[in-house]
């Protein structure tokens, strides 16, 4: 166990460590040319334009030379603080704001338990006297005489830690009742106030059955003609095109190796760029690159326009799923809350999510795959929770160098090099469980699309429960008995259920010290690392360097990417969890979780100011989750230390604990009946105030239009665009007068056209939410903006040479 | 453990007791005098009238002397066979019909079951050969030759279990989804086809929030009006009148006993009949007991009249819960599914119950309570399932001599008689026992009614739910490994997890002969028992004896009763999980359930045709909590023969099981999917092809005039009653012409209208119903009829003497 002074030593590494990283941040940020990389959120928003090129010098255009704004450090907390929450629910939407309200909880719960029980719990363990009469022979830390393992067996004293047990518990209730109270309202006034979006009328319907007669169109047309006669408007089938958006990546992906190419020509002009087609460049004939991905990308284009024919005529591409609106939201909202046909796995009805959130791949599953997926996903995740020792330990014992040299003899003599072998033999075994665990979060990802949810929230929400069970059993439990989960689990089969409670709860006090570091590490140096964006920042410059041709290439190779709920719940969870469980046993921890809920709070608002921006906007979906994750941390923390106490003889105040676990499994439900719904359903009063409300104020709107094309899939903007593209490609053909030069200019404007139209597919749902959806708000005016315009005025203009227009729009912009 | 010779003798014991039974039910069903305790439902179906009294002497109008029809005494059977299954629909409700399934659906299971375990399995047992090699000197049954302890340990014979294991669980799976189809399917098409009712066109609200400056009423009003503007049709607020009730109830049992005094007096008309009226007539002064309870009667009459006018003036009694009506299904469809109020906790709305099964009592209970109320009462299952044995140890060890000599000294000279003595120490622990036993169904209605369920069916559910626990834990387990639940749960809290299987598994061979007794004394006696109709028989000649004046007091005097589905599911639930945990391991026990499956069908089959009169009908609601039940069975059973064959070193085949309970759990998930919505929803589909036939059939339908009193609380009707009487009482002061005896005739036919229009109260429901309900369907014309006929005459006539009408009538029917 570390003393005081080791854990001073392991504080001071780890703050001068974020130190470091803070300070490369403050350089780094101000550098114009990582503006994109520290600021995206607000060249999204337009809050931030492209420095005006002409007024500066070469120099300037890419460091900063003003000495002053190196000085102060910390100057972006200022700016993080500064904006309201109304401002960053306009800004960033509800998601984020409310994921910063998990950060405020964290800090709301655990300052006045902390100042309690530091005030109370640790003068009553350092009298409490046991390990202070044992003399300094026996090693204890100084960290244990301020925990509850100070406290001699059977003192009265363990009353005091009963009653903080209890006032914990209740504090903790009180504002989880008040926050949840809190977020539901916030989302109820955020629905409430949304400007009209398509999905308020859209329900999504699953599951239609096939009748022989009829197209999938036309049943679905019937039956909710039949059955909803008063509201029915109309509806978007979607078709299979998973195929298509395959193709189109792969065009994608051959034209970046184009524009490299093409660009590494234009810089030395006199060497054409050649290469080898097979074998990543090692083998295979030698041919000129530029011509070689553009003869295999004109082979796509030939195959997807095959592809484009094949999923328009075929009626078995036509999937039994619909988006069917309704000409109000309360016939919306009946038809998603109720059941509709006699076949309850027919006509399954739910909400639609919102355009930019639909997972178009799993629209099509039907309900029977569905129950087998989601059975045999539950399956897998036990077994990569308790089991996933097991791959790995196979991988490392392969990684060694015997089993090495058995699979690969060839290899025999370049490892027996000396270098090569210590290296390996360090290296490898730790090697394959990192590679692990950060593809852990990918695989959790792709289990959570096996199971087939249609909206990319709920992807995220279950990934980020996984990941939570994942946690839970291999670091917190795996750290405090010290064994892999596997044998946790067979040591949970082995031991009688009123053991287990005690085995850890014992452990408990000890690894005080080891979270502590833990929270050091992972929480403020992993903050500070956050802020920092490395990855990001390496692959925006990669990309600036190879790819980058314009202005508008540059906005692409920008990500500001998200806030990643699927990791970043779960280890918040966790946080919550130590502080829980720690309060009353070792409260010396909780200022290390004040601090990083603190450091973590400014960062992420900072970084959600200038950085993230949301692909979807769930209205707080997530919060049911976070709330019943720290009931569950709640239970945990009583039944620890239910066990705790059962072996320091503390007979009887541990009775008195059984109250607790009820009281807060009561409480969790007691708060699930009545702030759940509001996250899962959609009260008719609130829809008919607002088709009320709208049908006052613009009494001759027409909703059919509106909703035309909200929910088209992606594919079928592609089909558009490629329709309009042979259109005027033939009539390019006609336009004799024009010149050899003008038609090679255009042919390459051309190209970077397609290439634009093809990166659409990344983006479609921004695009396709973007006539439709948040058109007035200014907030989301985001990324996609200039896409949408450059369709629009395409689509407008039947001009013969519609690239032109686009590459002017490119050079403005 | 018992030989095939004792068993033998047990089984001779029971068949000879159940053929006692059956005998003695034979002669006593033909007796006339018994005619309205074994054909009550005949009665109520108008299907059997009173014997016409003239054309027969007094002697045959109470026994039966025609020999030849004592002869044939299972000539009930055929009957009972007769009934298709549609006309069992009619003539009992669906309710019946589908309970009667659950005895087909458990021959349907182990009949196959059973031929095929005794062609293989026995077999393979006995000459599995480890008991048979080690001699006579080791006590071991023949039963046990049979099962799959003579098995060796480490055999692979044991394959041929897991293979059957597999066979059997499939099998179950496949009837058990036929039979979840069908009984989806009958209840569908029940409701389809089910006359107009109220209940279809209703939503109970609960939870109505108060506002001010209105009225309960008004804020429904104005909030369906707002919300539902198409199809909102009226309203019935709910008042609360338990208080009333409570004194109806009353004046009802001093009206028994002034008709019991009256009667006495009629026949021995020389003694008017005295008594004490304190201390259940031992201490007090000495009264006329005719004029005693008149007196009281007429003070609860004012009473009654006066909590009349605080429940019709007060607002207060207006209850914060209204049966809302709609104008069409479609309308009451919607509203039952969706979610209307922001706030969750408000505006909850539901199917309503139709009016027979509505249990007022619970209507007012808010929200807040309702979620604490089912968490304490969860509690206190838990608690009286695993602690029951507490207070009865308690009530034991007081009820011992020395106990009560301390409690009571007074009584030590009568205790200290030796017979005295040796009749309570013989008799008074088991007493305790016993009491509890046969109250325990009881005090689980009752904490299901505190649970706050408002309706007649789910409160039956809810207490066969809670039964089930009991008896699982206390029967099964219980006789299982022979201890107290307590110590069971003790065993299980300090034992690990992997070891409770292995400690139930192997005592359950072990067991076999205990359960088949078992079987045998519960089952084949106790359904013998069941058609005897002990109790209501001693009951019914009581009643005739004392309190029955006239043919309608007789009607009122006969019980039918009902299935008893709150105690009857969980035996039957035992005994699926008996069949399925011995398939394997004792095939031998499965014949004893086969018959007592088909024994039990018939005995139901003829009790549901003629004596049972379902007080209310769910369609077949309780049938995903039956099926529920069996999977429950299935997986104990797959975890316990893991746990035998565990100990039974079957290596290579014990793995091989653990698919089977995953198996299990994902039949019940897709089946849970797949078929509850048609227990728990109404689907808009459905709801709108009967809207749309109605239209079109009657298209000037009048239904508000149609729901506007279905679901009238039973005090109003009182009401309505109450005021109509005084008018007439005031009218009958102003005739002055009546002389005096005909004065007192009719004042005593009044006192028999008062008394019947009081009894109403216990059968309002069925009145309620009658009006609106069931009004089509001959099959439902039930008991309430000659009410319902006499309101109405009543209701029309204005006439200054009602009294003669009734009686008339009385005498007429």
């Amino acid at each position: 166990m570390a003393t005081l002074e080791d854990l001073g030593v392991s504080a001071f590494i780890n703050i001068l460590s974020s130190f470091v990283f803070l300070l490369l941040f403050a350089v780094l940020r101000i550098q114009p040319v990582n503006d994109r990389v520290y600021f995206p959120k607000l060249y999204i928003a337009r809050k931030r334009r492209a420095h005006d090129h002409s007024s500066r010098s070469a120099v300037t255009r890419f460091v900063n030379l003003n000495p002053c704004t190196y000085i102060a450090f910390l100057s972006w907390v200022p700016g993080a603080l500064r904006m309201s929450e109304t401002e960053l629910v306009a800004h960033a939407g509800l998601d984020s704001a409310v994921y910063l309200r998990i950060y405020t909880l964290g800090l709301k719960i655990f300052l006045p338990i902390a100042t309690l029980a530091l005030l109370v719990l640790v003068p009553v363990n350092v009298y409490g006297g046991t390990l202070r009469g044992l003399g300094k022979d026996i090693a204890f830390s100084d960290i244990d005489k301020l925990s509850i393992s100070n406290v001699s067996p059977g003192s009265n004293r363990f009353f005091f830690h009963l009653l903080m047990a209890y006032v914990f518990t209740l504090w903790v209730c009180f504002m989880l009742y008040k926050e949840y109270s809190n977020v539901a309202f916030m989302r109820l006034h955020f629905l409430a106030n949304q400007r009209r979006c398509a999905d308020q009328f859209t329900v999504i319907v699953r599951n239609i059955p096939r009748v022989s007669s009829h197209s999938t169109s036309e049943t679905v047309d019937e039956f909710f003609r039949r059955n909803h006669p008063d509201h029915y408007l109309g509806q978007q089938p979607v078709y299979n095109a998973n195929r298509y958006a395959k193709l189109v990546k792969q065009k994608e992906r051959l034209q970046n190796w184009l524009d490299y190419y093409e660009l590494k020509f234009e810089r030395h002009p006199g060497k054409r760029p050649t290469g080898r087609t097979g074998c990543f460049g090692f083998c295979g004939s030698e041919v000129d690159q530029i011509e070689y991905y553009r003869a295999r990308i004109s082979e796509i284009e030939r195959r997807m326009a095959s592809e484009r024919q094949k999923v328009l005529n075929d009626p078995k591409a036509i999937m039994p799923v619909s988006f069917v609106t309704f000409d109000s939201r309360w016939g919306a909202a009946v038809c998603a809350q109720t059941q509709q046909s006699k076949n309850p796995t027919q006509w399954l009805t739910d909400w639609a999510p919102e355009p930019r959130d639909v997972y178009w791949q799993n629209l099509a599953i039907p309900f029977f795959s569905l129950s087998i997926r989601r059975f045999l996903i539950s399956i897998a995740v036990f077994a990569l929770v308790f089991f996933y020792m097991i791959p790995i330990a196979f991988v490392q014992s392969l990684a060694n160098l015997e089993g090495l040299e058995k699979v690969a003899p060839f290899l025999k003599p370049v490892i027996e090099t000396n270098v090569v072998k210590s290296f390996l033999q360090g290296f490898l075994p730790g090697l394959a469980l990192k590679i692990f665990l950060y593809i852990l979060p990918t695989v959790l990802l792709i289990m959570s699309k096996v199971e087939g949810y249609v909206s990319l929230s709920s992807l995220e929400r279950r990934t980020a429960s996984k990941y939570y069970y994942f946690m839970l059993v291999n670091v917190f439990l795996g750290s405090v008995i010290a064994g892999t989960a596997f044998e946790q689990l067979y040591a949970f089969l082995h031991q009688p259920p009123s053991q287990i409670p005690k085995t850890i709860g014992v452990a408990i006090p000890m690894k005080a010290t080891f979270f502590m570091t833990f929270i050091m590490v992972d929480g403020w140096a992993g903050i500070a690392n956050e802020i920092l964006r490395v990855k990001p920042l390496v692959i925006y410059h990669l990309k600036n360097m190879f790819i980058v041709k314009t202005e508008r290439d540059r906005e692409r190779a920008m990500d500001p990417g998200s806030i990643g709920l699927g990791e970043n719940l779960p280890s918040l969870q966790l946080y919550f969890l130590l502080g829980l469980v720690y309060a009353v046993v070792t409260p010396l921890l909780l200022p290390f979780i004040i601090i990083f809920f603190a450091f973590a709070f400014l960062v992420y608002r900072h970084q959600i100011i200038n950085v993230y921006n949301q692909e979807y906007e769930s209205a707080a979906a997530f919060w049911p989750q976070v709330h019943s994750r720290i009931i569950a941390s709640m239970l945990i923390s009583h039944v620890l230390l239910f066990g705790l106490m059962s072996t320091k003889k503390a007979a009887y105040s541990t009775p008195l604990l059984i109250f607790l676990p009820l009281l807060t499994i009561w409480f969790h439900k007691y708060c699930k009946s009545r702030f759940e719904p509001a996250f899962r359903k959609y009260p008719l009063e609130e829809a008919m105030e607002k088709d009320n409300m709208e049908h006052a104020s613009e009494p001759n709107l027409n909703l059919k239009s509106f909703l035309a094309t909200a929910y088209l899939h992606p594919v079928f903007r592609l089909f558009e665009e490629a329709a309009k593209e042979e259109a005027a490609k033939e009539e390019e053909t006609v336009e004799v007068r024009i010149d050899k030069a003008q038609r090679q200019q255009n042919r390459r404007q051309e190209e970077i056209q397609v290439s634009s139209s093809l990166q659409h597919q990344e983006e479609t749902h921004f695009r396709s939410t973007h006539e439709t959806y948040y058109h007035h708000e200014a907030s989301h005016v985001s990324r996609s903006t200039q896409y949408h315009e450059g369709i629009h005025v395409r689509s407008d203009t039947d001009s013969p040479s519609p690239p032109h227009f686009v590459y002017h729009y490119d050079i403005e912009s």
